[in-house]
């Protein structure tokens, strides 16, 4: 990763930007995030949970729902994100799955859980095996479950992603 | 977790069959997710990332979307998660944003790696440092993004969540 430019700096306040607004105005937690491809802007987010009733309305999820419909492509190759937080697991998730090119972030992991959110917490539970994790999950009727990933290898017309 | 129900049968039978006939109507990956509360189904979802180009529609989001819409609530306390696949980190992520109760699973994440899926391969990238990851990531402005949480700190009508 090249040493940050002028224009990261400058996307990067206007993410930190959208994360103040977005607590000045009561609409929401303190994220916000901007994608970038060849140097403009194609889409932001910012936190939307409490607001839209939506668990998964973070800033970086927003961003990246956003940024894929404005490119009509489910795939973000050639784009940067800047957070104006270091993502959840969640959002990292959404990130490698949406195959974006490069992320910063401003705050960290341990600073959002100084202000009360459990991002850090999450990265502990996500790190431990399955059988240790505070939400219990049982694995169950795998053999049946196979059907569906059969039905995809036989699948002529699959998009795969 | 007590041991599995036969309606817990059901509810999985019910997310198989949606990951199955995703795939043989050609609308998504092989994926389906049930949202039961109190022996009801709240919401369904299946996989449809490809058809609406939006990297975060797996079944799971878009099950928790649709469930927290259902109850007019962002939190999902009393709620069952039935997935035919182990969730993606993405998809952990939000089940524990939502404060789900309990998960069950079909198939592992192992079982949607050997059908092509990414899911292990984003577990491994999230166990490892910062630095370490193959999507490179860099801390920007962190002084300056501290601003959006003393902001939070400081906002009397905030929702936490």
């Amino acid at each position: 990763m090249t040493a940050p430019q002028p224009a990261d700096q400058k996307f990067m306040r206007m993410a930190i930007d959208l994360a103040t607004g977005n607590v000045l105005t009561a609409a929401g937690g303190p994220f916000g995030a901007v994608i970038v491809k060849d140097g403009q802007v194609v889409a932001t987010g910012v936190n939307n949970v409490t607001a839209s009733n939506d668990p998964t309305a973070h800033a970086e999820v927003t961003a990246i729902r956003n940024a894929a419909a404005a490119l009509g492509k489910f795939e973000l190759t050639g784009c940067t994100i800047y957070s104006s937080c270091e993502p959840c697991p969640m959002c990292l998730g959404a990130i490698y799955w949406s195959r974006i090119d490069a992320l910063y972030f401003g705050s960290t992991a341990q600073d959002a859980a100084d202000a009360g959110f459990d991002d850090s917490h999450f990265y502990d539970e996500l790190r431990k095996p399955v059988a240790d994790r505070a939400i219990p999950a049982l694995n169950l009727m795998r053999d049946e479950a196979a059907e569906s990933f059969n039905a995809w290898r036989n699948a002529i017309a699959r998009i795969e992603y």
